[in-house]
């Protein structure tokens, strides 16, 4: 996956850029699914090494250790060792052909009960990676109605 | 704005979903044109108070400190406060009317020279922001033709 955005709440849409060139994009062209897997910074090797290479020649599980589980709603699998794992179906394609920008409708999510703020990767390109800092509220400056 | 993603490196692409009640929505709708600024935790307080309230009833500008400073491809203005400014042209609404999703194309963007990483809030829903932590750089570890 290159980019992605959150586009609504209910129903629950997230849309994504994912290069024309990957063995993802077909597998979802044609399934009309996928699995959004959330990692930490624990898995940051392995992050590298899943951009590295291309599930066309090999099995990424097996390769760096990683756990499939089923899902519940669709065929492809989750990734056990994620913080978090959002079951999709593709919701609207009417930008893959300009974008190869998919939007999915999350149909199942699963979340880790802790820690409630993961240390996430968040990359910057050149092969830099931000990590996510720390948490402030601001909640009693805001309108309650625009929460 | 509520959530964005790049979406193309060349052209430069941006795309925003922008809650259709939003003075900027209609703004936006009109003129085709925007500038996405972006703020630093220097401005927290006034990245809220603007969230908070409607460019239809204040002038945010005056009413927060703001400057207002001449874009050179819009005729809307930068913020001389905020650490990087991006001048947008509408490029694409197929999916305004089903989504309120604005593809922009970046004609023109203006970046601080220091700091190189600053410290940037990201909003997590419920009033809650995370701040920008660490920087790691894995670049070593990246394919240089996907880098």
């Amino acid at each position: 996956m290159g980019w992605h955005t959150v586009m609504e709440f209910t129903p629950s849409l997230v849309g994504c850029v994912i290069a024309g060139g990957n063995h993802s994009f077909r597998m979802i062209r044609n399934s009309g699914e996928c699995v959004i897997n959330l990692p930490t910074t624990r898995l940051t090797s392995a992050v590298v090494a899943i951009g590295n290479s291309s599930g066309a020649e090999i099995d990424k599980f097996r390769e760096f250790g990683l756990t499939a589980d089923d899902a519940e709603k669709v065929a492809a699998p989750l990734i056990r060792e994620c913080h978090a794992s959002f079951e999709c179906r593709l919701h609207d394609d009417a930008l893959v052909d300009r974008y190869n920008f998919f939007i999915f409708e999350v149909a199942k999510a699963h979340v880790a009960a802790s820690p409630k703020h993961p240390e996430t990767l968040h990359y910057t390109g050149d092969g830099v990676f931000m990590v996510s800092g720390k948490i402030i509220s601001c909640r009693a400056q805001f309108r309650p109605e625009i929460l």
